[in-house]
């Protein structure tokens, strides 16, 4: 464990990552993403006027980074990372110098644009307060209560208009967004359907997160054949976070009227466009008026705290769980980020700094 | 020309098409549909109560009729054909005797489910009586003011949201349906471009129907690069008619909340879906937050009214143009049909009976 506070904060040494070359295609490795050593200096002098020095505790990582560092528009069009310059991500940190009247040491601030890093020093206009005495643990502000649980919320409760008994498919089922999507669905009384990459995330899916059943892809491979065994009336809400050949299965297997939030398609990100899977059977569509529609939730801004104001109560009354894949120290962050595309994990992942 | 009716009206020949066997695949041939000659007695007790016999005058023809010779269903999910049943399709008629007291000999119907023959006995109750004095011609109700043009305004106003300069993309633009799409748009002052597969279609687009440009798929079959040409600030509206490559091009130049009614997919419907070209650029719908939306216009029927009122004073004004590829005499419904698929026409294909 490298990195640390020298004395009087006047230089710490602080670990981050940055991209050293795109990867087009391929999970990114590590002749893509280094780890190098800064000092930091923290001296009075060097932090300037509305900026603060922060320490960092928790790191999101999450699969849309990945198309940040192909080099080039992959079809989710965030902007690529510079080469050499730090990731940046969603993080969690303590507050330990500040020169601003709204910030004091030991403040616990979220920055959505992070430094993937130990320390940093960042201005403090988007950073947010979050409350240590709330009962909420600092990690489910970066998955309930974050991007993943607010993602989940757009698709489920804003596009997929759920109705008590609505038949739900959730892919991913047990990731980061998918967990929520599915208690989300199950909360407005509908029947819950998820696949997932292992038989023990499939008990989990079942067991932990309420699922009415659950399939493990890798063994029922023939996704036409398990949809139809799941879903003996249909499909009304797809939760779409895989893409190729599982959206295929699904759209024959569609309702009148179905809905298709679609979050991300994590089985294509590896591949350049023309390599991915087509999807031959689109005019399912049309005969089944099927809506499809992509989303990102910045465009849904207006509705944070609708959603805050319901993931609160619900974790509350310990009505939606939520489950971390933690990883330890600055240093795992590779190993993080390409576990996301291994269908090893299970619930959010996130990197413990300290 | 066979049929005509004998003294009296007692009995009539009537030659009328029949499904003799499924094509599953391809353009369904002479092996498939069949013309037969029936002999009609219209006898005064021949009719029966509610219903009147009609002497056909234009029928319509219409690409959605591929998905019931197929013998499965294929994505369109009307239901099929039986075999050795008559063939039916919207037509418009002459009353020659009835059994209604709403109806009377003479009267000019309207019937959604009539018979592809010469002459029938049908029930009343799907039947709508035309004005033949409002000087809309007789085949504008098959098409501006029929199946067609509805399809076109809910896709284009119900699910399209134009604005005045939105970027609007027509596929099969000179169709059936395509002509009144891009009219409509042009209506709502947006740019509009069509696809179609002639020069003379071409021509026909920018010159009779106001398209602002227009290119041949035969000629111009690199579409991304095509549409890299025609639309440099991107597509907001792409009014689906043809699927396959087209849509995947399409998807690699939408802008940000681009809307794609789905209205059918021509070039897809003579192939069982295994064959059909796959879509592999979905994932740019994530980014984009694009929505795509199939639809069918008995979804719509509460606006029918709105359309109706909205098309017919266009029409008036001369702001809506129709054009109708015009087969003669009854024996010509196989050779219309396949035409449909043959990039060879132009406008709405309608049969005129007598």
């Amino acid at each position: 464990m490298g990195g640390g506070a020298k004395e009087e904060l006047g230089v710490v040494e602080s670990r981050e990552w940055y991209l050293s070359a795109y990867a087009p295609d391929g999970v990114p490795t590590s002749d893509h993403l280094k780890l190098r050593t800064l000092s930091l200096s923290l001296g009075p002098d060097s932090i300037p006027d509305q900026h603060v020095a922060v320490q960092l505790l928790w790191i999101s990582v999450d699969p849309y980074l990945r198309s940040r560092m192909t080099g080039h528009e992959d079809g989710l069009y965030f902007s690529q990372f510079d080469l050499n310059q730090v990731l940046t991500e969603f993080g969690i940190g303590r507050v330990i110098r500040s020169k601003s009247s709204e910030f004091t040491e030991g403040d616990i601030v979220i920055n959505p644009f992070s430094p993937v890093a130990e320390y940093c020093v960042v201005p403090t206009a988007f950073l947010r307060k979050v409350d240590p005495t709330s009962g909420i643990s600092l990690p489910d502000y970066l998955s309930s209560l974050g991007v993943p649980g607010f993602t989940a919320w757009v698709g489920i409760e804003v596009l997929g208009n759920p109705k008590p008994g609505s038949n739900v498919f959730i892919s991913a089922a047990a990731g980061g967004v998918g967990m929520f999507a599915g208690q989300l669905a199950k909360l407005k009384g509908c029947r819950v359907i998820g696949s997932t990459g292992s038989d023990e995330k499939v008990k989990l899916l079942k067991e932990e997160f309420g699922y009415d059943d659950a399939f493990n892809y890798n063994k029922e491979t023939d996704f036409d054949a398990a949809l139809s065994k799941y879903f003996p009336n249909g499909i009304d809400i797809y939760f779409e976070n895989v893409g190729g050949k599982m959206l295929e299965a699904v759209l024959n297997h569609v309702n009148q009227g179905a809905r298709i939030p679609l979050c991300g398609m994590i089985s294509q990100y590896n591949k350049v466009w023309t390599e991915r899977e087509g999807v031959r059977n689109l005019l399912n569509m049309v005969g089944k008026e099927v809506k499809m529609q992509g989303f990102l939730v910045g465009s849904y801004l207006d509705r944070f705290g609708d959603f805050m104001k319901e993931m609160e109560a619900y974790l509350k009354e310990g009505k939606v769980r939520s489950k971390h894949k933690v990883f330890s120290g600055i240093e795992s962050f590779l190993e993080s980020f390409s576990s996301l595309f291994s269908s090893s994990n299970s619930g959010k992942v996130v990197i413990q700094v300290i």
